[in-house]
């Protein structure tokens, strides 16, 4: 007995079903609901957990506060040339974001290049999952995304910029296998710290602060998370916030340490066309891949590892096994079920 | 008596004069020498004394060696819309960076976006220097350089990618004062290794590894530097090479690791114009800037810093007060003007 006790497996193509029917129930119309749970279930099959289904009864409360907005309709708002700036209105993050690379690879074609931002979306969750659609399309596809205050500014005892992430893909040869870096700008996941905290064990000095802004090795006394690698971390995450808020007419962090209200977020899509580099591309990129895990493994590991490539391989594993859903999860996901009236899958129950 | 003794402190202007008169003698051309001298003396006056004149004899050397090419005509290889890719010859890096960003800064007013890359370049110095001109034309600049195996990739033991730098610098109201972020992708500057090597200080884990590939905190023992926060910065520095060097049709990393010869560099200068955006963008860049620097600072630290300000600062001193250049990086100087028969200002002899 034990964890895995509580644990439950279920198919992808199931969980995903009954991730539209709850987002539906819970006020999202049946497109976002569809494009919604798409995303959340690719980072629940790449083993992303913390930005999978178990964001969903909070999306369904965002709703009930107007901070998701189902009756939104996104619209550009500003532009030129390579360039598109669209407000999204609160529209589910998802449907913003994929919006964003939609707009941003038609913009590639014509130019080379196509750069959309996206103001006013709400959560945009595991960022990667757009970047990978430009490189399932053959292009370089670049995301960051923008949110209020969550993390130390480096040099400071407060929480001055958010953990804003930044991906990165390109495509190889293999359609399912491009080379897709999805990273925050803080120094460790949260996960990570609570994990030290369950079990009891101390952290490194960098990873967060206590209360009175000083680094704690104590993960039962961290109030706030340190920038990766101080001032890099928390200058890229406030460039961040100039490109993906500053830019698009609605700054977060400068109106939230004014002490406005939750300011949401904001996000934007890259997409590069390589045919207008003029290289065989995905080839080179294939080589470059090949040369990295060539490398010898450092002292105790076994493989050297691609950007993303954990994630594929954890993807391999889930689709054929089905996704673990731990209880947690599982529970909370059957109170909601069970308040907004949804069918709940076999073997979930 | 102590290095401040040895040390003599010169004006820019005279520092600038007397850097493209060594470059010049050394096989730059005047305006090569010119423009490669503006950029070290930036570098100096910003207070990153690693990436200024200390650099010349190596320039100098590196003609010699065919790795600098004083006869590089630098013309366009392919491109389309807001994309333009150009082969630099190995022209000196000031001069090939220089281009580019004049090449993204023109794209970017047609299209909104520019996006310059440009193929085999050689050292491109202080990256912020070219981002900080988009800036200073009210633009938004973005540059990465690639550049040969120097650091650890995460998982591996052996230098796999580079220490690749990414800068990104927006304008505020003060055209002498944008945001420049400025930062490499390993965890710490060598400098400060050797630094605490020469202090007899232990480091912190996580800076670098010993020759079989183990983290170490003894600075005697570092034979390779770890990237930024484990993946996040080696990850970042490959897709670097992906955008920077890979698309451009001259891998670095690939050919390096395959036992190639030296391949130079490679470099990208991406420029937004605000007015596709359609906002009163520095104004909102100042509120941004403000209301970090109203953070509390952290326990031990007086102030709250933006990204490029403390250069900044040190360039207003430093401008005034004149360029302190240490022994050693003196007598190298005037080594190569006396071998060169390069005339030494007065106050450096």
């Amino acid at each position: 007995m034990g964890a895995d006790s509580d644990t439950v497996t279920i198919g992808s193509l199931t969980l995903q079903g009954f991730a539209a029917d709850l987002l539906r129930a819970g006020g999202f119309t049946a497109d976002q609901a569809q494009q919604t749970a798409a995303m959340l279930v690719w980072a629940n099959l790449r083993g992303a957990d913390s930005h999978g289904v178990l964001r969903i009864p909070r999306y369904v409360e965002m709703v009930q506060l107007g901070l998701i907005n189902p009756s939104a309709e996104p619209r550009q708002v500003s532009g030129k040339g390579a360039v598109a700036v669209l407000d999204a209105d609160r529209a589910p993050g998802a449907v913003a974001m994929n919006l964003a690379a939609r707009t941003a690879m038609q913009l590639s074609d014509v130019h080379g290049i196509g750069w959309c931002a996206v103001r006013s979306i709400s959560h945009a969750g595991a960022i990667g999952y757009y970047v990978q659609q430009a490189a399932q399309a053959g292009r370089v596809g670049i995301a960051m995304t923008a949110s209020k205050p969550l993390m130390i500014y480096h040099g400071s005892s407060a929480e001055g910029v958010s953990t804003n992430p930044i991906a990165i893909a390109a495509p190889t040869t293999n359609p399912d296998r491009p080379l897709v870096l999805d990273m925050s700008t803080a120094s460790v996941a949260l996960g990570k710290i609570m994990a030290a905290r369950d079990g009891g064990q101390t952290i490194p000095a960098g990873w967060g602060v206590d209360a009175d802004g000083r680094e704690t090795t104590d993960p039962r006394k961290v109030k706030a998370v340190l920038p990766m690698s101080g001032p890099k971390g928390s200058g890229l995450s406030l460039m961040i916030e100039v490109l993906a808020s500053v830019l698009t007419g609605n700054p977060l962090i400068a109106v939230a340490l004014a002490g406005g209200g939750d300011p949401g977020g904001n996000g934007l899509v890259a997409v590069l066309d390589p045919s207008a580099f003029g290289e065989d591309f995905p080839i080179e990129v294939d080589r470059l891949g090949a040369a990295i895990k060539g490398l010898p493994p450092a002292a105790g590991s076994e493989r050297v590892y691609l950007p993303g490539e954990r994630g594929f391989e954890e993807m391999e594993r889930r689709s054929r096994a089905g996704i673990p859903l731990v209880q947690g999860t599982r529970s909370r996901l059957l109170a909601l079920a069970s308040k907004l009236k949804v069918a709940v899958p076999e073997g979930l129950t």
